[in-house]
């Protein structure tokens, strides 16, 4: 509609008075050719990569011969702060620092006491092994690690995933030392396998979960942990081993119709409000933030203290009962590698390697961007991949970065890592002479604890947002959220890197196509559907196809496409007597987007020059990329259609309008 | 190196003698600022879908209203032309067409017949069922389909798979009705899925095997079929049922080390040399082609009589003994779905029907472009499907269009498909009453008629095409023609889809970034490496990222990149001291490439935008396109970097300039 209007301007003003401006063009349009035909040659795959490897190799000797003047212990010093980052951020270690890390350390050690006894029960593992991995992870962490705000140690998703995935393996109720060292091994597993990642350089692999998909699958996976602690806080003995949402709904229904002490329940949901209560206080008032960071830790106190003097334990008030205390014990005669499920061990050693990978780069990255620091990610492989190793000797199941835990760090104005020492340190204190005042700690209190970290992880209005800029991320949110409710937390994390991909090859093999108009008042020509006042040239058509890629996947859709917009934009103009008033003669096709091309690609463009030739019409590119051009001259393509390529569309435009 | 020599040319022209023309220019810049900023709502991808939906229906209410007024016998007649497209064509044929297809339909039925006995012997079934499966199949085909060259009928590449799988199953040599009636219903369900494909219009599926694995998996499968020959050609009758090189050449080492029979081998060459050298010869002489059409009846002719006269068979000669004659026979009650495997053949049948798709819709597209129209891929699967459903029925096993017969059929000068129909005709004719004379037919000859066809499948020609256009091509030429030639037919097309779409997941979540200067004379910016005339801006940094996607798999990726470019541009123009002369102050990230984002996308654009505030540079968007924009302003991406969002790379630069 307004293409018909504007045509006569443009026509006479090109065909009128800019005649010797057009001339002047045409000879600078045609200089301007050259430069796209005769483009230096691109550089082949090999010596990409010989480039990149060759510029590690330059930059390393670089460095080095840079130390071949110093003294050796200068070089070994330089290597191993690369090694250990506390090297470095240590020198300049004050004591106004500390002070603040010691009270973020101690603050975040007064959450981390119960979550980690709440935690190893949801691994399904004895309390002191949560306690043990808030100890040595966090040590190994401070002397390697980038980030300066996380919290090391046991955190919930990797703990429900570990139970749920180990325990089709070997049952953690009949045979819990069985059931343990294949959580020690898998832990090794995991730290092997993140230590790999970053050495290879494979921070990619923790891409493979989109954001979108992140937010769907730690929501699902809070909800069933929530639902998992029923169990203590109804004070059960008998439960499901099962994670989604229907079998637990059963064992709920089943455990309430059988005989259940209201205590256990009354017990945990006071609790439970109270600790929601002080957090809601701490987030209204900035001051009393203190006391919803120490309110887990009251909790377990008070409560302990209720059970120790009212002896309520024997009125069927569930307790801990024995805590075993004492430093973390060696666990290197555990690791039981002639096991008959070694291979499958490795396996789930994998999927938690990336889970917990995800999860740490994650809360490091986006606290390292609030401070305005970059985190580097394969380095942050290697130290969580050491300190798994580390941990698995020690008695620990894997650690990684905790979402709660770190923010209270953060809040509490946490400046290095020291206060993941001090919170180690403190811990360590704890399992070595406060473990027996563990005993009367009633595990609704537990469930209460975990259960007040919950609503922290089930993001609603990420969800929203997701929701509103992109419909396709939210059916991949929704469908990772459904999948760890209903199915399985395996099943949920692997429909969730399925959608993912999905989208990809999606875009890839069915691209879209847009026709381009001229902008007023420039030679630019732009999408004429976001450019309502871009106007169409009669005569021609210019499309640009919505891709990175002309490939196997998708070169005959774009070649049947662009066939159709030819023969749509024929059969739209025609007159009452149903003869096409304009005929089309030249097909422009702007390939400023096209990043490569493939063999089948260029057979289709091939096949599509056939095909517009029989119909009387002209094939013209435009603009295309480095790679594009070296193939097409490689392929002939640019002799078949008489060398039409131009630098931009409007020099195309111009070279048919002043034939 | 050049930027720095063209900079002084470029600050003072700019700053000096045009400020007239800036500020003109800036307040246009800002109208097409608006432009950009406020586009049209992009469809949504519900309405995309429900447009495509409604445009679809109103197309047909259209056909259907446009009809209404006609009689019903009209309405019938138009529906009938479009599934039989025989009615559409068959109206304009003429007698001179006829005599032109009666010769082409007499030459493809000579070469024909010993093929088809070949190939069934390779898909070890009984010789009539390849005969069977010339008759019905080409008969249905011509009055359904819309190629007008395709020879229709059993292939090699199909025979052979169909062989390999299915064997895996019943075993052919000791239960040979069970296996039969195992490739009857893998010929159903290849029919079955294949119609699907082209209701539901998922021609796309074709595509999953690239132009470059194609060559090398037909390659690969010719030599495999070349070396199953070997059995024919020795005169063995025990031999390996694997396909792969290493098992098929210990099978023929044992072969020739037992006592075995030379008159086979040096009847079979001897009549191979003869039939390719009369294809040497009709390729040289064009009027000698006829001798090179029939070359492979008249071997087999001539070798029958000879095993006639002298009785060669009881001199250790292999002859093909009873072929069973006459009509085919109805095998509707060999179709058995109570079969225990017949989950299994649901998915051979599902394999070979894409494999067989490929074929015929590769050939029928490469001779419709040699003669100008165009092929409809879903119409086409449509009767290829209803073909091998209606064969099921009539004992034929898998049929498609052939390379080598519809090559003839084109040379020989075929006009419409009653060129089908009087193969159809011919090869039953020949069923009904000269199967007799097949009995002493050696069986070496049909081996030498199968290893004649072979050369054509192996194209080096456009594997060094490949190579030399496209590495990666290349290489999953490669794996498709070893994993045929090493493992097995399946594993040889597995590996060639999974090559050929690992490229597009590679692509996608490592996609370059390249920055970009001024071309001289112009307002272009243009990639610095493919265009060396174009200059660098100082204080600027112009990057456009080489995907079409900014998503999850690559955010994260490209934001490091971006930030090394930064960091890089500073540290190369350094002085003597180490200071840094330069200092960027804008980095333009030019998006005319990106057409999606996603949420991992914008919040790697938001990490990018505070990393590079942190260190006071600015960061600026050119061209977005209208998805991108879109969700840039939802998520509020557009205020965060206060508006900096601009037509062309060329406005944003002239902003800073002013600045």
């Amino acid at each position: 509609m307004a293409s018909s209007a504007m045509i006569p301007t443009y026509t006479s003003s090109s065909k009128g008075e800019d005649m010797q401006v057009d001339i002047e063009k045409n000879s600078k349009s045609h200089v301007r050719s050259q430069w796209v035909l005769n483009p230096p040659e691109p550089p082949s795959s090999w010596r990409v990569v010989t480039d990149s490897v060759g510029k590690s190799i330059s930059r390393f000797r670089k460095n080095f011969s840079s130390l071949r003047d110093e003294s050796w212990t200068k070089v070994l010093f330089s290597a191993l702060q690369k090694i250990f980052p506390i090297l470095v951020w240590g020198r300049s270690y004050t004591a106004t620092k500390f002070r603040k890390d010691l009270l973020a350390g101690l603050t975040i050690a007064s959450l981390c006491i119960p979550q980690s006894i709440g935690y190893a029960t949801l691994a399904n593992l004895a309390p002191q092994y949560g306690l043990y991995t808030s100890v040595v992870p966090p040590l190994i962490y401070a002397v390697m690690g980038t980030s300066q705000e996380i919290a090391i140690g046991p955190v919930a998703v990797v703990s429900l995933l570990l139970s749920s995935m180990v325990e089709k393996l070997s049952d953690p109720i009949f045979n819990p030392i069985a059931y343990t060292k294949l959580v020690l091994l898998a832990t090794l597993f995991a730290g092997i396998f993140q230590t790999a990642f970053g050495l290879f350089r494979l921070g990619f692999l923790v891409d493979f979960l989109s954001h979108a998909a992140i937010v769907g699958f730690v929501g699902g996976a809070a909800i069933v942990i929530g639902l998992q602690q029923l169990k203590g806080l109804l004070g059960v003995s008998h439960f499901t081993t099962k994670t989604d949402i229907i079998s637990v709904t059963k064992a709920v229904w089943q455990a309430i119709h059988n005989p259940w002490n209201p205590r256990n329940f009354i017990l945990g949901c006071s609790f439970l409000v109270f600790i929601l209560s002080t957090r809601f206080l701490g987030k209204k008032k900035k001051k009393l933030f203190w006391l919803a960071s120490i309110s887990p830790l009251l909790s377990v106190v008070l409560s302990t203290l209720m059970v120790f003097v009212t002896r309520a334990d024997k009125n069927g008030v569930k307790i801990v009962k024995h805590v075993k205390g004492g430093l973390n014990p060696s666990s290197i005669h555990m690791l039981d590698f002639n096991n008959p499920y070694v291979g499958e061990v490795a396996k789930i050693g994998l999927i938690i390697a990336v889970v917990a990978l995800t999860e740490s780069v994650a809360v490091g990255r986006s606290f390292a961007s609030m401070k305005g620091y970059q985190l580097n990610g394969n380095k942050e492989m290697l130290s969580i991949g050491f300190t798994n190793i580390i941990g698995s000797f020690t008695s620990c199941y894997v650690a990684t970065g905790s979402f709660s835990r770190t923010a209270v760090n953060y809040a509490a104005g946490c400046e290095t890592l020291v206060s993941n020492i001090v919170m180690g340190m403190t811990v360590l204190i704890a399992l070595q002479f406060m473990t027996k005042l563990l005993y009367y700690t009633p595990t609704a209190i537990l469930a209460s604890v975990i259960l007040s970290a919950l609503p922290g992880l089930i993001d609603v209005n990420e969800a929203f947002r997701i929701w509103k800029v992109d419909k396709f991320d939210f059916l991949a949110c929704l469908a990772a959220f459904f999948g760890v409710l209903f199915a399985s937390v395996e099943i949920g994390l692997l429909v969730a890197v399925a959608v993912s991909f999905s989208k990809i090859i999606v875009i890839s093999i069915r691209p879209g196509t847009e026709t381009l108009g001229k902008l007023p008042g420039t030679d630019l020509f732009y999408d004429v559907n976001q450019y309502p006042m871009a106007v169409k040239i009669p005569g021609l058509l210019i499309i640009r196809v919505k891709s990175a890629l002309l490939c196997f996947a998708n070169a005959t859709f774009v070649r049947e496409r662009i066939m159709k917009w030819v023969s749509d934009e024929e059969e739209e103009s025609v007159d009452d007597k149903g003869n096409s008033i304009t005929q089309i003669q030249l097909v422009i096709l702007d390939m400023s987007n096209l990043v490569n091309i493939d063999t089948s690609g260029i057979a289709a463009l091939e096949e599509l020059h056939k095909s517009l030739s029989t119909h009387k019409k002209q094939l013209a590119i435009a603009n295309p990329r480095w790679q594009v051009i070296h193939k097409l001259k490689v392929s002939n393509f640019v002799n078949k259609i008489n060398g039409r390529v131009f630098l931009t569309v409007e020099e195309a435009v111009s070279s048919k309008i002043q034939c």
